[in-house]
């Protein structure tokens, strides 16, 4: 069940790095090497933080054949889908609700106590999308104004706490799943925010910092 | 006292963190990702480099509720400070000297032959907040003028320097952080800098890139 | 053999990794964080997914000896070589070439199946510059549209595919180093590039996404 949403996990994710891939108009082995690093990067980051052995797929290979399908199949049809990057949105939220109940209960069965699990479900649904944006050069999805961490954190919060009220699985899993995918969706549709912190108003940002202080990027 | 210095070094790195999602308009979740990822994430990647178990945080949740505390405060008090910026640069110059001499400590207990142990320092001390203006997109601290390496490679020598002179560890460890906090803060205070590597005169960077050759990064 | 194939590639991407710090006047520290982080960091990535103990270079220091070697090298030499954008492209293409063989061997040695071999020798080849591309804030080479991943790919099949076949090593590691390399020095040469993913005519990227939606970089 676990490693079936996983999968799930990792492919969504994956057509999201290769719907990234397509805004920087890579080639098919560029869209497969994003789709790998988008889909395997946060459950990675959280196996090598838990100390659990060797990462999830270095033995099961057919992790790979996942990403790599994702990858070759969005290379050969994106362009008939009419608004790719609102795909992408979607794609991620599926990833980020499948992913912080996988990686918070991955985290409890090894032993983390209940925050870290929540950091660790938090980590496998963020930071996938995280390096795929790095290694693309986009502006971070973690930094749009929409919810976007709140949703992991609830996810995960909902699926071990319920695991820990003694519920089945299945129940915590789904139930996790919906509130993480619900409050993602509605944040995505309805423009859902927590209050941003806010500058004192007359008082923008870096007015202490002389421009002179932080040197321009040179041009490349 | 390794302890101790370490958590304030955390909470340091956790309140530059914070002051960077202040700088982005993030909301508290937001706040408490970054500050924690800022907080652990030199340390981690040290502990992930020496390969002692699972990372020093992930039993001990009190790191996450120092986090957590830090993002918490400077969420509901940062528009009170007059010069968030400059706060930012004197919290990470704390952050970066009690991390040094902690993490070459670390490292060199670890078994770290001398050179690996003061790059296990200056990794601890420089990482987190590297990876902090990462995801928050921001020009990266360690690009700027002023000495930032240096001090954290000083701190690191003269710490396990003179724990392998026989001294006390609070005599080393005293003055490894006045070592590398001294040097970072004249660094700040009076623009020091060593000498910057200097492209001959007349020969622009990039004057052999055509300007074509890199692809423009397109709109988000 | 691996040992010295391995600290070749080692120094030619930490050479890489001080031009690009020449390319942003890096003191001569920074200098030597980039270039060992650039030397290191694809083979450490590797270490640290096959979870093969502690990283191949913590007890070796003679790496990081290496790295700064090239950093002080090339710092005091640079400014008299002609083109040194195009000198920073042929370290990496050698980097790439010899990592990309020696990564596929480890992670075949450690016990991986072919395909994981093979993503474990493009990720040696290709993160150390990937890392520094974004340290040091520059355009991630990987972007260019010139084939960079498939070289790496090429590499790792063929070096791998004919140690499988029974071959001495040394034909395969050969034969490996010269596919990666030679297609990557004719894809720079002739600007070669496999065929990237192309959005319908018409539709220009992001043109269901407005403006409003992505908050602009504020200010640093």
């Amino acid at each position: 069940m676990l490693a079936t949403l996983d999968l799930a996990g990792v492919f969504v994710f994956a057509v999201s790095g290769a719907l990234t891939a397509s805004r920087k108009e890579l080639d098919i082995v560029g869209f497969a090497f994003v789709a790998t690093v988008t889909g395997l990067g946060g459950g990675t980051l959280r196996d090598l933080l838990l100390d659990v052995g060797p990462v999830f797929w270095v033995h099961k290979p057919h992790y790979l054949l996942v990403t790599t399908l994702a990858a070759v199949l969005v290379f050969f049809t994106a362009h008939r889908v009419e608004v790719r990057y609102r795909l992408l949105l979607w794609a991620d939220a599926l990833g980020l609700a499948l992913f912080c109940v996988v990686g918070a209960r991955i985290a409890r069965d090894a032993g983390a106590p209940f925050p870290v699990a929540v950091l660790m479900g938090m980590t496998s649904a963020v930071m996938g999308g995280l390096l795929r944006d790095i290694i693309c050069n986009e502006l971070p999805l973690v930094l749009r104004r929409e919810l976007y961490w709140t949703p992991a954190l609830l996810g995960a919060v909902v699926a071990i706490g319920l695991d820990g009220l003694g519920l089945p699985p299945a129940a915590g899993g789904f139930a996790g799943f919906a509130a993480a995918f619900g409050l993602r969706a509605a944040a995505l549709r309805f423009d859902l925010a927590l209050p941003a912190y806010k500058p004192r108003p007359g008082r923008p940002w870096g007015r202490d910092v002389p421009a002179s202080a932080l040197r321009p990027p040179p041009e490349p």
